[in-house]
């Protein structure tokens, strides 16, 4: 007997045949004597319905376009996942499996009052405990939590998974299960590198990783939650037939783990390739190497709200003037170039230069603290295929390389085969 | 100044332009100095998309394709009114109007426990007054409130009229606007007698009858709401530009106010003609005449939800035997037949007889309580055009009389005109 949240996200809830599916999977695991919470994202396209609903209230004549009312765009949006949560407590009743539903100002999940991104401060999982511990299932509507001004407030994007991970912390849950419309974590993108692999586990740190880096099968904050509170995370497909042999697996159920790293005995090395593609460069030449010019460089460009990623700065040969690079997602070049050319006296440079249409390929893998190599292993590989690199950057677990777009696809497989990672 | 309650329905909040729309309406009452508080329907259609779900829901293969959990149903169902008060308080605010939305659980409005069709127990209106006060719209989501057991409780089918009044009691508003597709209340169907006058007033009693026999503007349950808390009530149109002259008028909006009889100072005799259509007639005859028969046949019907109408039962001539005949609604004759025969023992009747396609039109007038001959006057009038006159009930402020369907505009535009309705 395990305590298991499991999480649905839109596609996998997006009509009533696919939540009667969720159903079914939620059933397997009553079944097999577990306590269950699920936690439902809105039926896919709805939100974005509802948000645009929201933004297109405002244009009237006369009326500022762009205002509106973070509290209400709340109490409008996470109208969704209420919808979802009540259909599928009623299909679980259908089936014989005692369910409620909960949304966030009931159980509740008390938030911050950052209407439209709030931050889970606190939930109370007594109630929902207990009854779990009757055979009754939660269905929790994601992305919801109630703040201190006793109004709804939502989480911001990809807030249901931030949900689960939470709800599984507070209930104390063995295992948070999220499924998706992928099966897995992959060691890179199957569409580039047929020959990818789904990993078994993957460790907390490895996955921050690789989702920041575009692998977009699980937000960002939610990853970090799981890390902080130690929260074991599958990533499994809701596609699968709920009843599949294997599917009902307490220990391994198909999927990938992500875990403390703790958990994973044999470390790979190296555990996945990501990409980025469409990013570009920016560099300003001969600056002045003083304290400041860094953030006089990147205050404007974060006020512009321009995603910054790489950044390098090299050594100054005569500690007076220096060089930096750093990389924008293309679409942004134009806008950065007037922002930097703005503040030209501030941070006083001699030249700018920029290029378009670069791959950003990261290695990643938490072995690679403990070996030396894996660097030197990298540049080899994609030098014997005479792929040029124009920037590098690395961190304790992760080689960030920065190349001409053209090369991206075999970059990313030529790497995932020097690390092994085709192989089973 | 004054405290107006208004409640905008499903057809005038059915997309982003009418919803605007309503917002004008909202801030004319504003800009001239009242406190507002708005209670609103979903989005005309979305109800019914929802229901439609929850109905379908529990079609699952082995399942009781006719359960479901009310408590379900309830937070599904809400989510319609939700979006729509999220909506409109954006609207207001573009616009410059202060304004806030409210949900059932948030001010709250205490329900009972009878989820789908719950009624309202409490309303604390302190903090909604104190906003309103301070110049803050108060947006209500209708139709819904929140149970003892912390759970969402809507108010069944036509509720958000109900919330507006009980709001309106509970925030003791001078004033309840119903914004309805109609401009008030007629003396009379105009489809059928174009010459039908619309009333300045009409008193809660003759509007109960109105409601009950099919003049659909306001539910019955918030008509009973408004007489019990003395809420005078306005049908208005919401599809009249808002600024248009008179619409700002806070004695005299245009449409008809319903109000206590005593505010009515020169009472007319007859203030309209009502009219049921397809209608059906079943007799028994020579039923014993004894105490129970009449449970022993209205019990049964009632069990099988058929809705019987008029009921007529005359003195038997010796004691011993009599005849009764009631009506219901032409599709349930044979249901009703079925019903009865299986009853027929413990009924004790010695021939069943029934038609269908039958007429029901009523002549409703608080004045009639003061004034003889009122009926002699429609008995006359109708004998005049041939018309057979199949059954006769009345009550203090009703006559209702039962002829061939076939007649019944006929009968309708004759008492129309022989009470003088219409005539300014």
């Amino acid at each position: 007997m395990a305590r298991i949240v499991m999480k649905f996200g839109g596609t996998s809830v997006s009509d009533l045949d696919r939540i009667r599916n969720v159903a079914r999977h939620v059933k397997r695991e009553v079944d097999a004597g577990h306590e269950v919470a699920v936690v439902v994202s809105a039926m896919s396209g709805k939100t974005n319905e509802l948000v645009n609903w929201v933004q297109s209230m405002p244009k009237v004549a006369g009326a500022d376009a762009s205002f509106y009312d973070a509290r209400e765009y709340d109490v409008i949006v996470s109208s969704g996942e209420q919808v979802t949560s009540g259909l599928l407590a009623i299909a679980l009743q259908s089936m014989g499996v005692d369910a409620r539903s909960w949304q966030g100002w009931q159980i509740p999940v008390k938030t911050d009052n950052a209407h439209g991104a709030a931050r889970i401060q606190e939930i109370d999982g007594a109630e929902m405990i207990r009854r779990m511990g009757l055979g009754q299932v939660a269905v929790v509507a994601g992305f919801q939590g109630i703040g201190p001004d006793n109004r709804v407030a939502t989480l911001g994007r990809g807030g249901s998974d931030t949900s689960a991970v939470a709800i599984a912390a507070a209930v104390k849950a063995d295992r948070c299960d999220i499924y998706t419309d992928v099966d897995g974590v992959y060691t890179t993108d199957p569409r580039i590198e047929p020959k990818a692999r789904r990993m078994k586990k993957i460790a907390f740190e490895e996955m921050l990783e690789m989702a920041s880096l575009g692998a977009k099968v699980l937000q960002v904050r939610s990853v970090e939650l799981a890390m902080v509170h130690k929260v074991r995370t599958f990533v499994r497909s809701s596609f699968v037939d709920p009843d599949a042999p294997g599917m009902g697996d307490l220990l391994n159920p198909p999927g990938t783990l992500i875990c403390d790293e703790e958990e994973i005995v044999e470390q790979e090395v190296v555990t996945g390739i990501a990409y980025a593609k469409d990013e570009a460069q920016i560099s300003l030449r001969r600056l002045a190497d003083r304290p400041g010019v860094s953030a006089a460089i990147f205050g404007p460009l974060a006020e512009s709200r321009i995603n910054v990623d790489m950044i390098v700065q090299n050594i100054s040969e005569d500690g007076s003037r220096t060089d930096m690079t750093f990389t924008v997602p293309s679409g942004d070049v134009d806008k950065a170039l007037a922002v930097l050319n703005e503040q030209r006296q501030t941070i006083g440079f001699d030249a700018i230069q920029n290029e378009s249409g670069l791959a950003k390929i990261s290695v990643i893998g938490i072995g690679m603290r403990s070996h030396a190599g894996v660097a030197a292993t990298a540049f080899r590989a994609l030098a014997d295929k005479a792929i040029n690199i124009k920037a590098i950057t690395t961190s304790e677990i992760k080689i960030s390389i920065l190349i001409d777009g053209a090369y991206a696809e075999l970059a990313v497989r030529t790497l995932h085969s020097v690390y092994g990672l085709d192989k089973t």
